[in-house]
């Protein structure tokens, strides 16, 4: 990329994912040996006796593993929780050094002048968009100061909406709660169309159909990048998502890549998969 | 307390609010001079030279100052993003040493294996409740898993659930979505109850009424901790909210006390009018 020009997050996406051919997105989650039986990082990065050495030396081997097939890294916030600023700086700087993006899945959801702290903290450490829970609001005010961030960093900090999620209680939270006669998860594609942020969460299994996909895509337009979990450990088809959710798309795999016993050949599998139903679906 | 007892969130609240005669939280957002214009931390913390131990050491101060007049401290993970696990623990130890419940601001909300890493890590660290925001869902399991902490850590970790906020878009959000016939809000108040939730973050002020207040106590019941933002820098009225927050209330004030000249004696006067108006609305 051309050094001093302040990009989109969208204009970023949409070169890489040109130069890279590829939509797939991996997500960093770093769990140690002692926070859960199997899907852990391997012993061998616990020998230097620090927990965050350790998640963020796995992080950067499995960026630089996956870095020819994949176009954006989503670390998880659970996941890293008590990285330092200079830790997410060091995974940013490396993501960005492969030629991806890096979407700090944070979640942010606040009020006022926390969110401006969170704004301010993040946007120094580099990444190119976080993700934002709708609820209680105050979209638009962080949209406006995360693509103000450029004029501090030089950069433009993207934000995603978790708009539609795959758990089952989002039957409940996000398409049966209705704001007049239209369920929660329209009234915030609406929004994210509104308040000009940059992209949807959307997820990609269980009780979210095709018909509510490109409901979401209509509202929003073609161009918010949608990114979407729920393919790989969470068994999402590949083929019916692509079908419908526009040419904007970020196919999130976590756990099969990063766990598998060999990422650079998963990211690879995972890719050629994608942009085979990509073709299929005319994308 | 009782060395080896492991009590529940409600149980250490009763018990220090007791021994403390107070229900003031004090919020903790450190935040660092080029952050913001005004009311951020004295120069003299920033000559270390290092932002992190800058924020540690004016919230260490900070909790010394209001110790004797307050149960318990907020820090708010929007100010102190970037902290190590380390930093958290000097955090929440020293606000136990001086008698007092540590509350993360965290407003965690995520699926799954990323709400057990989190609860995991912030179990490690030795708050005493988490903020918890309700969408997209996943109460239940949240609040398991964090009293589940117990048999880990020898505490259970309490849950306290984002209710009704005052921003201006709650209104929308919280208020006028519906789900069926009830509000948002409502719905909220039912799942605490129901899913065994420590406690509620209910705004004390613009939009919400006396009556808000009084619907969601009359949901959750009388033990459920209501944690209250909105007095001091937003203005919100100790009295009126007092009158029907129900005796399990903590009232917090984070920048009038925090960036006061003397925050000891602001700590000291909140607590006097606190309680003058707790004996006048016969809590």
């Amino acid at each position: 990329m051309q050094k001093g020009v302040i990009m989109s997050f969208l204009e970023k996406f949409l070169r890489l994912h040109e130069e890279k051919n590829s939509i797939l997105c991996v997500g960093l989650d770093p769990a140690v040996p002692n926070q859960r039986k199997s899907k852990t990082i391997p012993r061998k990065y616990m020998e230097c006796d620090d927990e965050n050495e350790a998640r963020l030396n796995f992080c950067l081997d499995i960026i630089d593993a996956v870095k020819d097939y994949s176009v954006a890294m989503k670390p998880n916030q659970q996941y890293i929780f008590g990285f330092t600023k200079d830790q997410h700086q060091q995974l940013t700087d490396s993501i960005r050094k492969a030629g991806m993006l890096s979407i700090l899945d944070y979640k942010l959801n606040d009020i006022g002048e926390s969110i401006k702290s969170a704004i301010f903290h993040i946007a120094e450490t580099g990444y190119d968009a976080i993700t934002f829970n709708p609820l209680p609001g105050n979209l638009e005010e962080t949209v406006l100061l995360a693509h103000h961030a450029k004029q501090l960093r030089g950069a433009e900090l993207g934000i995603i909406v978790l708009t539609l999620m795959s758990n089952p209680e989002s039957m409940l939270f996000m398409k049966k709660t209705r704001v007049g006669k239209i369920p929660l998860f329209q009234l915030i594609a609406e929004q994210v169309k509104y308040c000009n942020a940059d992209g949807c969460v959307v997820g990609a299994t269980d009780h979210i159909t095709g018909n509510d996909i490109k409901l979401i895509r209509r509202i929003t337009g073609p161009e918010k990048v949608f990114l979407m979990p729920g393919i790989g450990a969470q068994k999402g088809s590949i083929r019916k998502t692509l079908k419908v959710s526009g040419k904007n798309t970020l196919l999130n795999v976590g756990r099969d890549i990063i766990y598998s016993k060999n990422p650079r050949k998963k990211a690879k599998e995972y890719n050629t998969r994608i942009n085979a139903n990509k073709l299929h679906s005319s994308l």
